[in-house]
């Protein structure tokens, strides 16, 4: 709230009286950015309470899930602080619930702690309690205004928008490929073409997503483990499997004890499927065309197991298929300073007759990650929903 | 000058009496700048004349080859605003020149001028020159110091730095294609996977290099002008025909007249080579092993016929070759926000048995052109001479 050159302004920003502060929606929304690895399948929010006079009486984020919303770590922490919240603002990423989840409405807590006027970035996108929660405040005399920080929030919660409103999660498909688009030798060598920093930098998305989703080809070649090892994450992702024919190994590192694993096949085999299921595995059975998984089906059985961001890292033959159905919203590219030649490319597609068929994308950031680069591009419109 | 914030440190900066001012050096250097699409071959050069008080009294860059240098070009303006020289500094991006070439040595003119201190950025890489014309300073009672800007002004005269020390021309390989590397369809079609915006940064490219080179594959199949029309420059580039068998049609767009054009060869056709240069091109034989042409013979002849800078813009097979024989320095890659599949790479190299063996780059600047991005990309160590 300092360093903006206007003594006093920290003392003028969110007054009951006074405009929204566009600063505390910012602050709220850094806030809920604490919450990225730790509260899925919950959104991340962030709650800043301030008096109307504009000290910062408690702030707060969403903890993990079954724990406290953004809204109660706030309260909290301005009881842990001695703090009287009558009359103040709650500045909240989200609109705050009104439904008794594994905890109880935020709504309820605001009202009881007698807080004068919510400012909330954007309504909750479940078409069900959309909007609730904002009557259920005015009803009980809060003033509640919405708009401060939507996009930013929306953006942070991307995936968890998508399950709401589209019913699949956002698909994030990661490759890392030589500045020429190899990903992997023709042998299938592929450990690893970009840098350790690269490598570290995947791991911190792979922390974001519910679930990181590989194929059986990736599998038997490579016996990934697809956890968050390379940075300190309070969670582990689920692990998802495209195993159309259920070849996966008994001794595959995806079934380690604790670990989450869902597998999607096409064929029943009744004695494999127990095998993977003794060891822990969850065999879903959703056979598609050509007796693969039904990719589109699949997202949408994954939305109902509340995966929100679905990190994908696969060989190009499970790219190709999502991205010729039409199932990838953005793609995490490194790409490591070298050309590898002929090889495999980032999605196995059917060769184009022409450019104009070429899959559209827009370029989101370009970063420098060690001595690769880290690109996001989003297919255009995917994230209009 | 003005703009950092101490009051008359425009006034302190250039007395003879003081250090060498970075900021001088800087803005000399800016004014090299300027001569990117003009001074070829000759070297990018700025200077600033300025009172030991520190008024800048003139200033200029490099003109056309056969035109002033830079050192000229600020005495002129310096007389033209009726200031006196005498006693004065002069910043200068390069050794002055101490020898006749096109023009009289700058040596000479600064002396005359009475010229009491030059600051230079770095010495004449031209073996046969390098300190002489610091010596004929010195000689003259000129306080002579070098270094400040080296580095910017090297760069800036890449290609001049190399012709004068490897005696080839400093080569840029551009390619235009997807995020996923491919460069053309299987049926060759390439035009336009990238943007305008990228095609007329791509042009701004071709101006700056003495010669653009390209091979008989795309001329057959694109009858490319590989000349400069996006951007207002005020020379044209040569253009450069790899074309070992003579298969130019004489119908095709690169034997326009005015432009300069050399064909390399690989056999000799005289009634071909006679129609050739009838039409205005020079035809230079130059057999390597295999029926191709000796590309690094090539390369040699070029930087003897001037070449500083060498924009590739060929098709995948020549692209290769110019890798696979280690004569790539830097690769000017525009990536376009799509994926196109399989199709074209970015230089056809023959497949690889492990990842160790890859072409290693480093990246050096990445921007948005556009909707595409601009990525640079140089061979380690290859600028290390």
């Amino acid at each position: 709230m300092s360093g903006f050159g206007r003594p006093g302004s920290d003392h003028s920003q969110c007054g009951a009286m006074t405009a929204a502060s566009p600063v505390l929606a910012f602050q709220a929304l850094e806030l809920a950015r604490q919450a990225l690895w730790l509260s899925n399948p919950n959104p991340r929010v962030g709650c800043i309470l301030c008096a109307p006079a504009g000290r910062i009486l408690g702030q707060g984020h969403t903890q993990q899930a079954g724990g406290p919303h953004a809204e109660v770590m706030a309260l909290r922490d301005a009881a842990a602080r001695g703090h009287d919240v009558r009359g103040a603002t709650a500045y909240v990423t989200l609109e705050p619930c009104s439904h008794h989840g594994r905890t109880g409405p935020c709504c309820d807590a605001l009202i009881q702690a007698g807080i004068a006027r919510v400012v909330a970035s954007i309504a909750d996108p479940n078409p069900l309690v959309s909007g609730r929660g904002f009557e259920r405040l005015r009803a009980a005399g809060v003033q509640v205004e919405v708009g401060a920080g939507a996009a930013g929030s929306r953006e942070l919660n991307i995936g968890f928008f998508s399950r709401m409103v589209r019913q699949t999660p956002w698909v994030r498909l990661k490759v890392a490929a030589s500045l020429d688009g190899t990903t992997a030798l023709d042998n299938g060598a592929s450990q690893w073409i970009t840098s350790e920093a690269a490598r570290t930098d995947g791991h911190a998305w792979r922390a974001r997503a519910c679930a990181v989703l590989t194929g059986i080809g990736t599998v038997l070649e490579d016996d990934p483990q697809l956890d968050v090892r390379l940075v300190q994450a309070p969670r582990q992702p689920h692990a998802v499997l495209v195993d159309s024919r259920l070849e996966l190994p008994l001794t595959a590192r995806l079934l380690r004890p604790g670990r989450k694993l869902l597998v999607y096949a096409a064929v029943a085999d009744a004695a494999k499927r127990a095998a993977l299921e003794a060891r822990g595995a969850t065999v879903i059975l959703l056979p598609g065309p050509g007796g693969k998984v039904d990719l589109p089906a699949m997202l949408r059985d994954l939305a109902r197991r509340e995966v929100n961001e679905l990190h994908v890292e696969a060989g190009h033959k499970l790219n190709g298929s999502l991205v010729r159905e039409g199932l990838v919203d953005e793609f995490l590219v490194y790409l490591a300073p070298k050309l590898l030649g002929p090889g495999r490319g980032m999605a196995a597609l059917a060769p184009l007759g022409e450019l104009s068929k070429a899959v559209p994308l827009q370029f989101t950031s370009t970063e420098a990650v060690g001595p690769d680069l880290r690109i996001l591009a989003r297919i255009p419109g995917r994230d209009a929903f």
